[in-house]
């Protein structure tokens, strides 16, 4: 034993009181918490805080991002709640590791909610699916899989979109570069706008597309715009990224609002699919999404699904919720659970439909200034109002508080309320018309494109 | 409407099927994922894919990390499944989103599980939980949160440890160093050289330590050895943070596994615990996991939350499971479940410690080159062999499957192979002696270090 293991050996022996008390009385306390500086408040904070100060009746908070229902409470899916209790009586099913994709019933499930059960991408097996924790979760995957593995570095996002799709790319190293999508000035989805900028990204680029009901603005593409643009990803040769958030909402009818995902597919694109499984079943707190991919050739599926898990494999401690998963599989596959759930998803949509209905014919019967025609054309759970910040200052003062970006959760409205806020507006909006200006003009750059794009055709 | 929106309405309104045409059979068909190349499989599963092609009725794997009963099937927790059962059942349970901290009842039973309900830290309310995937989920939050709000930037690990410890801290920016833990000589815990590299880091390094059971030699410090570490960890101003994973499979009983984490909180350090419930509830699907901040000053305790709350909030999607949250509170708050549970933990563990004993008792019988003494010594899941590559190959060829680490999992084992696995590597190892080296010698720089520390305490 050596000088120093001695030493040890019999400091070890002899206890250590001494020892301990005479650093902690000699020494300055370590205290390194105490460099923790105070957060400032985020937009959503000081929203919240501030609602939940105003005391008056009126307030009314139409931030946030979950649906209630007409007296202002959470909505029970019946069908949800019969199939968690079936999935945690069942003493088949087992708590082991699921695949590094995920639970195989809930994937095959997923998958056919959006194809059909008779899609030829289905009976070819190219499809592949891997279970995530949401369908933002299902962008990072696919946002990490198409750069580290696929080398893509650009990706094509609507102007305006979801802040978080931003974030998502960038983090893992993608270009963000923004197309037009919205009209400011007559307040519908500017196509022309988003075909321009289609036509002048560079070959390769990652274009991710709003399935339905697009957030904010609840605007969609005809059947017609959708058919120019896949054409257009198709003949520059761009890799479409569809994300499926309100599956359901947009129409009332989960097999229509899936239309563009099928459609892509039945190109023979390579085409990737970010779905979710939140607002459509209630499952706020236990979400659980799903990332297909769909491929052109089924000989390249294999190497996907490898790099897919080995990626995933290597971040195992990130699982998604496998009883959510359960729950979704369960009532996919059960036939009266099915319609019980889809009968939810229609109240739900048209309570949606009447608020947003209710809230333009007032504004239209007030003549408030602006171009509200497009308010019916929005679907989903957002009503997308354009209102500049100034306006939502002046609109919180009155007890209303939206967030910076002018969005709306439908699903805060009641009948009790719409008309106070169809008022407000007016009144904000008419002390000072908006100074819109329309930034959707095209340039020379586009314009030289798309001359030399339809000549060429 | 300018001349190009006039030549894109034409397209929109003519129909598309022309251009289509034109557009697939003229352009080289774009297969993006063709570029993809096949994965070289890991260790991982190149280990269990030899396991599985593998026809021996012989054939053992003794990697992985699930415990199994002496059937070799997977356990069942009767406590968990009725727990599921109660929380399914139950309406009142909310799907609405938790806070950014996760499930407050859950955190509550989790952080008095490692202090008890009258600790001092609780009374005084300095403690903080985050609700985690799993507990390496528990350390990515507490490597990310000490190096973009604390600043820290060194961390000190166990040698050997779980690989995963260096890939997690150097993720977020951390320069890891490790601290010698295992002397390959005498096959014991290497307290000296444990103690000689915590003197010689820089202050304010942040220390990892493995609470019970340390991963993957079994072997832990001491009552007095454990004592002398956090006196340095005090005296360095370092900071600890402590992984509490196989809680309750050390010793069979949860307040005793758990206390270095009390000891440590009553010196009045700031301290984090990683606390896993996955062992110790078979939860190996539905994960779940919490980190403990203990703070020296209750001062500190608002800033350090909303920094938190803050840096989880803008990672939203990746929360945690809230039904595994659910159950595991309910179990701890529930009498009767709580003590179903400590009875199946007492029964794994005695199980764990049969299988061991066993197999030190073979190996001795058999006089098998090497020190088998410290088998005894070692603790929870895992059995650390210390077997280098070429005795693992030759291994094999006998049908026996441990990873290159050398840890092999004791729920594995049984009664009907410890035989075979014991004559298996006594055969080995008798062909040629291992030519073991012990690393674990002390420099000059220790020597320094450690002289100069106690002629000044």
């Amino acid at each position: 034993m050596s000088a120093v293991s001695m030493l040890l050996h019999k400091v070890l022996q002899s206890g250590l009181c001494r020892a301990n008390t005479r650093c902690s009385s000699s020494s300055v306390k370590f205290e390194p918490f105490a460099r923790i500086e105070p957060v400032a408040p985020n937009e959503h904070n000081r929203l919240e805080a501030a609602y939940h100060k105003d005391t008056s009746p009126l307030k009314l908070n139409l931030s946030g991002e979950f649906y209630r229902n007409s007296d202002g409470k959470p909505q029970v899916f019946q069908a949800v709640h019969k199939a968690a209790i079936g999935v945690a009586c069942d003493e088949k099913l087992s708590q082991e590791p699921l695949p590094p994709l995920g639970n195989a019933d809930f994937i095959k499930a997923a998958n056919e909610l959006i194809l059909t059960n008779s899609a030829e991408a289905l009976l070819e097996k190219r499809v592949l699916g891997v279970q995530t924790r949401s369908s933002l979760d299902a962008l990072r995957v696919a946002a990490q899989f198409l750069r580290e593995k696929m080398k893509c570095n650009v990706c094509l996002l609507a102007k305006p979109s979801s802040e978080t799709y931003e974030r998502i790319f960038k983090q893992v190293g993608f270009q963000c570069h923004s197309y037009q999508y919205f009209s400011e000035a007559k307040g519908e989805l500017n196509v022309f706008g988003l075909v321009a900028d289609l036509m002048t990204a560079p070959e390769g680029t990652v274009v991710l597309l709003d399935a339905c009901a697009q957030n904010p603005t609840g605007l969609d593409p005809s059947v017609d715009e959708w058919k120019l643009i896949s054409h257009i990803i198709k003949c520059k040769k761009m890799l479409p990224l569809l994300h499926l958030e309100s599956h359901g909402l947009a129409t009332g009818d989960v097999v229509q609002d899936a239309w563009p995902v099928r459609y892509f597919a039945g190109c023979g694109f390579d085409v990737l699919c970010a779905q979710s499984f939140v607002k459509n079943f209630s499952l706020y707190n236990e979400t659980v999404g799903q990332l297909m991919i769909v491929l052109g050739n089924p000989k390249h599926l294999p190497a996907v699904r490898e790099h897919l898990e080995n990626m995933l494999l290597t971040e195992k401690e990130q699982s998604s919720s496998v009883f959510a998963s359960r729950i979704v599989a369960k009532i996919l596959t059960t036939t009266a659970l099915h319609q019980e759930w889809t009968h939810t998803i229609k109240d739900i949509h048209q309570r949606l439909h009447k608020m947003r209905t209710l809230f333009a014919k007032k504004l239209k019967e007030l003549k408030t200034p602006g171009n509200w025609d497009h308010l019916s054309d929005q679907k989903g759970p957002y009503l997308y109002t354009n209102l500049k910040n100034k306006h939502l200052q002046q609109l919180q003062a009155r007890h209303i508080y939206i967030p910076s970006s002018g969005r709306i959760n439908v699903g805060a409205l009641r009948t009790n309320n719409v008309e106070y806020l169809a008022s407000a507006i007016n009144d904000v909006l008419k002390c000072k018309q908006t100074d819109t200006v329309d930034t959707a003009d095209l340039t020379s750059a586009h314009l030289h494109a798309l001359q030399h794009f339809f000549n060429a055709a």
